[in-house]
């Protein structure tokens, strides 16, 4: 193995050093780079991990418009006086947020938030724009990034002082509307992760006393790290009328009288971008789905110097083929680099399938197609290379599926005393389930010595001990058990 | 005309208040507003004119994309020692920066600047990842705003203090690279205006006192308005070597010698949008080509009692067709409007096609195609009405670029004295072309008076003023003339 060989390896252990592996990964595939001196806790996006988020992007954006969102754009900055007027938000942003004090060689006479989140801006236009029940659902979305300066250390795509995210902010005549909107994009979110990124979630609400600021009820989408962390992957919160209140959205109902509305706002950031990475990468560095790869096929031609037209000739028109097809596909035809190098860099880069052609292929009319991550490799007919490639990303995304819902299965444990709390999550990491009182003091005894916190509770619908029937008593205090609580530690 | 029909209407000129005509379109067609109090100089887009947006976006980033662009996305905030570095930078921005000098809580060691363009953070990384010839071209893009505190009056997407665009940023081994690239993308704003939004512009350079700060040349792309002034409506800069230099870009060539590398940026603004919405719109309201209208036809049934369940059947066949077929088509089958209404609603909103269906339509398997602007009225049969309505689109695209055209073409006038320049100016506004002898001093005795200056010059190849041998001096000074400088009033 030469020196530059030994670069594309990732040296740390994910499953001993996840923290540093990760880092590595990202600096290596290429995905991220930190912030300039002064600026700890940004990142500059670079184009491959940024190619991936545009097909988040495509792939949200799309059900967005099938379901009645239309895309707006509001103010960077939000004036500290409309901060103030939702008091819960302001409460609940206020430390972690970035002022502009001067502007155009001028001090300014109020603050301007750069935003962390754009609830108290959107919120008086949503006002105004709502008149008539005929003006209801009203749905804005903007793709954006805003700003919470956070003190902990930086981790890109998990934790940055400036992230890229979408919010959504609607506005329905009944509570019922604004909860099925709620639900509709819980609901996508978690698409976007099990159909788009591999990734098997769980769903949820988030207890009452780690709720959004102002929010009824937020219900989120949790997956699980390789590390045993539970990542908070996306939040859809039911407001209610807390904002309605706040910012005056009224309308005349059909029977001309005059109601407050019922509003919902729902985000999801690049966290996905972390998430994704960390769940199915490896040693050899970055592991992506077909379905978000920049590059999803690798044509990495193998000849000596009595085959080599032959060889390129026959790669080249693979690579044609697939191309045209809308096949987002590299030739490594470069003569400085051996194959072995080349096979080692589009691992780290994530390639999800490798094809080779040497002269073997071109004599018989085939390809040998090699999957990433497993290394596995299939000989297949040159013939009808489209499809044969369409399915082979087809068994990629399934294992990738696979691998990780085996490893979500087999970490959701039981408890039923703190001890039992305790001692699992210490030993295994991952989710426990514990009959729960629903109080947050009886949360207290596992945060405070574990940093473990209750990260999900199961919707009523799908939690036994929500219905009256049952005998269960909270892991904690041991008065009646009213939900199940998922105890993780958490991101 | 019941009241409602009358606050469709727009009430100002667009010929005599084109300002306050184009701020009542704005408005009344639902496009922008303006930003909360205390924050006067932003604009909320709502989501008629973010579709355009996104639109030209999805046009424009195609191009890119096909020839080598990568997008990413670089920090919000630029330390000020950053700005610094780059000197012709700050001293041109420095008075419209805004500045984040609190967050979490503290004051910062160092001001952040909100980014008012990005050439100063993302050189140094570009710095970073070119090592080789062969890390050359390298071409970033990032879609994002930049905030310039500017104090004029705001005027929706054409002066706000924050607005959206993108930034390209590039480098190359040679001079030549960076201007092959420079003119590449010049030409692909040229073609977002003529080819999608149906507007001729005027591509040349800006004069050497009006460059971008740091650049070896300018060049930009003008558009005339209603009013007679020219719009800056995209830039392309060659910035030769200052920044490389700046911020060390350098690489080791095929001879392995070091070398500095040549850099170039290039920007377009939600501006076009603004430029957009003035060339064609009128006093009914606005005008969109169909290209990025968000709706391109309507269906208005027209129907009494008797004839309702017929008329509503055939138009939502319509409306089926149109719609599978991928065109963007709206059903207007509201009760509570009568058809009058609903037209002239339409055409303020600015729907390029209006299809109307009454029982003649029916009974004899027709539609009525009615064109937005002109009224054009053309009954077409049903069938095949995918292709028709494609064939209309393409009619009123035809339309509108030929009246902008012939506006153009009337708008520049020739003049070869100091008063004649003035007096031009001063009768018609539009374009006047006059020799120049290329001193920034020669552009004064214009623009003291008249508020007018050099908007354009054009290229060397297309300018018989930059050949040695013609006899013409320059209209202010009478010195040599070196080129033609086009004269405007500006935004």
């Amino acid at each position: 193995m030469s020196d530059d060989d030994q670069e594309l390896g990732i040296t740390e252990s994910k499953s001993h050093n996840t923290g540093e592996w990760y880092a590595e990964v990202v600096q290596k595939a290429g995905l991220a780079d930190y912030g300039p001196e002064g600026m700890s806790g940004f990142i500059v996006t670079r184009p491959r991990a940024y190619a991936v988020w545009e097909r988040l992007q495509g792939f949200l954006d799309a059900k967005f418009k099938d379901t009645g969102v239309q895309n707006a754009y509001f103010p960077l900055f939000i004036p500290e006086s409309y901060l103030e007027r939702e008091k819960d938000i302001v409460e609940g942003f206020d430390p972690e947020v970035a002022w502009v004090t001067e502007a155009g060689n001028k001090e300014l006479e109020e603050r301007l938030a750069v935003r962390p989140t754009s609830e108290s801006i959107i919120t008086p236009y949503i006002s105004q724009w709502v008149r008539s029940h005929r003006d209801l659902p009203l749905r804005v979305n903007q793709w954006c990034s805003v700003v919470r300066w956070e003190a902990t250390e930086t981790k890109p795509f998990f934790r940055t002082k400036e992230f890229l995210w979408q919010e959504g902010h609607t506005a329905h005549a009944t509570a019922e509307g604004a909860w099925d909107e709620t639900m509709t994009r819980l609901d996508q979110y978690a698409s976007v992760y099990e159909d788009l990124l591999a990734m098997p979630v769980l769903k949820g609400q988030k207890p009452d006393h780690d709720k959004f600021p102002g929010a009824e009820t937020t219900t989120t989408v949790e997956a699980l790290m390789p590390d045993g962390k539970s990542v908070q992957a996306g939040t859809s919160h039911h407001l209610g009328q807390s904002f309605a209140e706040a910012f005056d959205i009224t309308f005349s109902d059909e029977d001309e009288a005059e109601r407050l509305a019922h509003t919902t706002s729902w985000g999801l950031s690049w966290r996905a971008l972390g998430a994704l990475i960390m769940t199915h990468s490896d040693e050899q560095g970055l592991v992506l789905p077909p379905g978000v790869a920049p590059e999803q096929v690798v044509v990495v031609p193998i000849w000596q110097e009595d085959t080599k037209d032959d060889v390129l000739e026959y790669a080249e028109g693979v690579v044609d083929d697939l191309d045209e097809a809308g096949v987002r596909v590299d030739l490594d035809d470069r003569d400085e680099r051996n194959p072995g190098f080349k096979f080692n860099e589009h691992e780290l880069n994530g390639v999800p399938l490798r094809i080779e052609i040497g002269p073997h292929e071109v004599e018989d009319g085939e390809l040998t197609l090699v999957h990433r991550p497993d290394g596995e490799s299939v000989v297949e007919d040159r013939d009808g290379v489209v499809e044969t490639v369409r399915d082979h990303f087809d068994e990629i995304y399934a294992k990738l599926y696979a691998a990780a819902e085996e490893t979500l299965d087999g970490e959701v444990r039981e408890a039923d005393d703190r001890a039992d709390i305790l001692g699992t999550l210490g030993q295994h990491g991952g989710y426990v389930k514990a009959p729960w009182c629903g109080d947050e003091a009886c949360e207290e005894p596992i945060k405070e010595p574990m940093a473990a916190e209750i990260v999900m509770v199961p919707f009523e619908d799908d939690d036994p001990l929500a219905e009256a029937d049952h005998d269960e008593t909270c892991a904690i205090c041991d008065d009646d058990a009213e939900r199940t609580a998922y105890f993780a530690k958490s991101y």
